[in-house]
């Protein structure tokens, strides 16, 4: 018997880490999606930022972020500095009847740890072209290490809102919403870039400089968040989980091709064209609406969520620009349209929610990460400055801040 | 003991849908294969279509095409639509003692729309840089939904090639071929680009705009074909199929490798050049060479199926141009060519199939799937067009069908 | 009970399949990554090259250096020809009791043979711009089947130096090591390309002319990476296994944390600005690292060795130029540099190690594979001769070699 339970731990833990892998590979794709929607000047930059975020979710959630955000009783706050010295944990839980890995341990953390890199990246596309380097990865510190954990630690962390009944299977909002909340204090705090809005209210469009990375970064995420969502499940290792990892996988798909066609089909009739951008965008907002609960809707049912997410996500982006909020590449419409749209969508599908306590989850999440953002980036600007200079922005800041191009032979028209 | 069968299940549907995740992966493969072949001014179009296509082919195949497929009995055709549903099925058989996750349930279906994805990008790459994007969706909604999944039905869903012997692994000829076959058609009713052939007979190349690019796409689809053929053994919870995977594995790396030696060899010998396309081509030959049967032949024996296939394609790239058949991308070539001469090569040595059924197999998937496109790219002909104006082939698809250029920064020669 | 054996069997294969599909994926991180730190009028060649030797790496390891690196007793050299044949092999041994998929079956041959593509990999960066590629190639054979298995053999074959003590879990000396000492041999003869170093001892930066490329090979490594350090387990179906794949997990990802940290910081200090390059070597060094134990130390330890790799290598990238020794990409920097730290960092945290055994080790696989490929390389100057002309270095080997362009239709600064 006790092989069996062996066998079963291997087999959870391998399920489990492969996710974690998927997710990890998430920070390509986000990186690949930025640098294909930013301005070539601006490439090395945003490719440095995300790959620097990632080193730095990974350092401070382990050393200060995953403790506070799993470490505590209910209510409790306190971290959990065990698994940073090195110490056992589960095996001997398990081996005495205890269940699949899923608290505390080191598959555990390899899975959380991805995540939070993922809120992360959401930031670093909407404060795009105008941020400064060292500011971003110093908001990038305290993002990973206290703002996302609290928020974390509220729901899946067993807080107050998991006891109140908010339902986030993988995280519409506490990852994405999360992440979007954040860039938008952010996109207030800098201001739009020069050249963007004009003074009668014109909104010039800015295209990025390279479409098949977009698309490429669009379809890593796509791939990515087969064990992103596939891994919230959190085991495998019985028929009742592995249907439901395949529901999730099935569903999550079905989502993405719903936020495609649903963003494809209104771009054709708004705009007279299928424009990619919007088309990658509706994808992304599939997948970020179906988040929130990719088990509980039939294939259809996830299609439609995905598809109203999806044409959600269009609008967002057009009304974003009247409001001269200026988001390069659209992650608070993606993930903060598509992340409310998803949250809000549960109780649809899922009896055992209701559409008050959802509500009141969203509004916490991102009222805390909205305030706390806030202050982080005031802060930065009045300590260090968060802006480029005006040359640097119009000579662009892989240079600037780099010391490099990311195209250094390739002649250029300057934008 | 039910823990045991729940604990197999698990590992299988496990196995089943890491192996879908990578086929899925593929779509990021064609995606980018094609984008680096074809001139910058058409790049931002197939990528679209791309993206487009797997969403289509998602969605149709969910509410339609699967049904179709795998829904009848012997002979039947009749959807079974209980899966659109939500309706539960394999788990309570199962329990009672029945196999691993084979049919009908979402693991399988996972594993089965990305296949139909991977027929469909196919064709997308022979009819690009001249066809109207909303045409080719037209025809991809017809394909996905109706034609690959009638000779699917006659194959995998159990129809009568099945029962009369046909065997083809992961599917040299039920979707490699299917896809070259739609392709065919495609060319011969849309015509060749202009500019590729002279009024004296002379062909004149057309590069692709960016190798690391459809170097990358290949190493993607090299890396999802073991998804591909390794999921297609479709269990692994036991010594004999884990086993059988891993000589999948094996054989189709083998197989890869051998393509690229062939094809880098002749290319020396015949062009004097070390052709980079010429050997991204010959590792997706090998790769469709050993896909019709994968576990029957020694890792040596793969090798060879593969050299020969990549050697085969690159004859067949240079003998379609000499009969003015237009594929920018060589996919004809590659899975149509390769794709005969993988089912046509089982017999070599798998014992228990012949050459004279692996060849009425072939032809059978290759008439139906030619003849009913045909019918269908004639018909989106007369109704809405096929083809895109001269100028706007001229000016590239890109601006007139997505609004958008694939690198607006850059200054390009035109071509 | 015999099903419960065929279950963990089944296991174990997946795992290992799936880690091996993770570092086959590695070659597309080296593909993009040296494609990347190339000028555009080499880049088609050095795609030609990474693709070309992994197809060589497949079948050479296949047809002699696996059976030499793993076929023999202690002592032995002799191949073991059955696997080239077909022949069945361990599973009457695992029903009858044995252990996990470990030696000589095809599940192991597969993961081995992506790590002799790896230590090939590091070779082609180095080299760059200047080899020829026919002679890169006629390396390529010698050093797969023959100069990396032998020390292999010593090692992973159960050889003297595995009889002696020496520890390198997933070979940061056994693949990283021997690839650069092959690289620094190679360079050696090859000497540096025109124009990189000046009369009075400048050094002319040569930047590499696509970043996102870069960037996204070192993430396409880092994730490839999972599989390399965590296949190197050889199974999982215990909890113990179990564990310790997490914790190789976990340690990678926070070494390379460590190694960008260490490297942008260093960047920031030395040369005020956040060097992407620099960033990207650093998390490559970090994972070169940790590679010969990614087990015993703590994930804060882990972050330690990485850090230190990353900074090493820094200095390293810097010092090599001064002595003109010519790297393109930092490859003898990143896996020799990184590798030996890594080889000496074992006995920090793992006990059962010296300091002694492992300079041992280190000096012994450096000694052997420079001494046999420095042979090697002098053989193929004498006969074929290596380097490119002047005037096809000027151009490009594109042209020269391939008979194509990387970027055909995208007008460059000439350099």
């Amino acid at each position: 018997m006790s092989e069996l339970i062996e066998l079963r731990y291997a087999l959870d833990t391998l399920y489990f880490l492969l996710c974690g892998v998927l997710v990890m590979w998430m920070a390509a794709g986000f990186a690949m999606l930025e640098a294909g929607l930013v301005r070539a000047k601006n490439t090395a930059e945003i490719l440095t930022k995300n790959v620097a975020l990632f080193a730095i979710a990974s350092t401070l959630y382990l050393t200060v972020g995953y403790q506070l955000m799993y470490g505590g009783d209910a209510g409790g706050i306190l971290p959990n500095i065990g698994f940073l010295l090195g110490a056992e944990n589960t095996t001997d839980a398990v081996l005495a009847g205890g269940d699949a890995p899923y608290y505390a341990n080191r598959a555990d953390f390899f899975f959380q740890v991805v995540f939070v890199a993922t809120a992360m990246s959401i930031v670093s596309g909407a404060v795009a072209e105008r941020m400064k380097l060292w500011a971003f990865l110093a908001f990038a510190v305290v993002m990973t290490a206290f703002i996302y954990p609290l928020s974390g630690y509220w729901t899946w962390g067993g807080g107050w809102l998991a006891a109140l009944g908010y339902h986030d299977y993988a995280g519409s909002g506490i990852v994405h919403l999360a992440g979007a909340a954040a860039a938008f204090a952010g996109v207030l705090v800098l201001g739009p870039r020069r050249g963007k809005y004009g003074k009668r209210g014109e909104v010039f469009a800015i295209p990025g400089a390279n479409m098949p990375l977009a698309t490429l970064g669009t379809l890593i995420l796509w791939m990515g968040w087969f064990g992103f969502n596939g891994g919230s499940e959190l085991k495998i290792s019985d028929i009742g989980s592995a249907n439901n990892v395949a529901q999730v996988l099935v569903n999550t798909n079905a989502s993405a091709a719903g936020g495609v066609l649903g963003a494809l089909i209104l771009a054709r009739l708004w705009f007279r064209k299928a424009d990619l951008t919007m088309t990658l965008n509706g994808a992304l907002a599939g997948l970020v609406a179906i988040t929130a609960d990719p088990l509980s809707p039939s294939a259809a049912g996830a299609a439609a969520i995905g598809m109203v997410g999806g044409l959600m996500t269009v609008v967002a982006i057009v009304m974003l620009d009247r409001c001269r909020l200026d988001d390069p590449v659209g992650a608070m419409s993606v993930h903060g349209v598509a992340g409310i749209w998803g949250v809000l969508a549960v109780p649809l599908s899922n009896p055992e929610t209701t559409f008050g306590m959802q509500f009141v989850g969203g509004v916490a999440i991102f009222a805390w990460v909205f305030c706390a953002s806030l202050a982080v980036w005031w802060l930065l600007k009045s300590v260090m400055g968060i802006r480029v200079s005006a040359a640097h922005e119009y000579e662009g800041v892989d240079v600037a801040e780099c010391g490099l191009e990311a195209y250094p032979e390739f002649r250029l028209e300057h934008r």
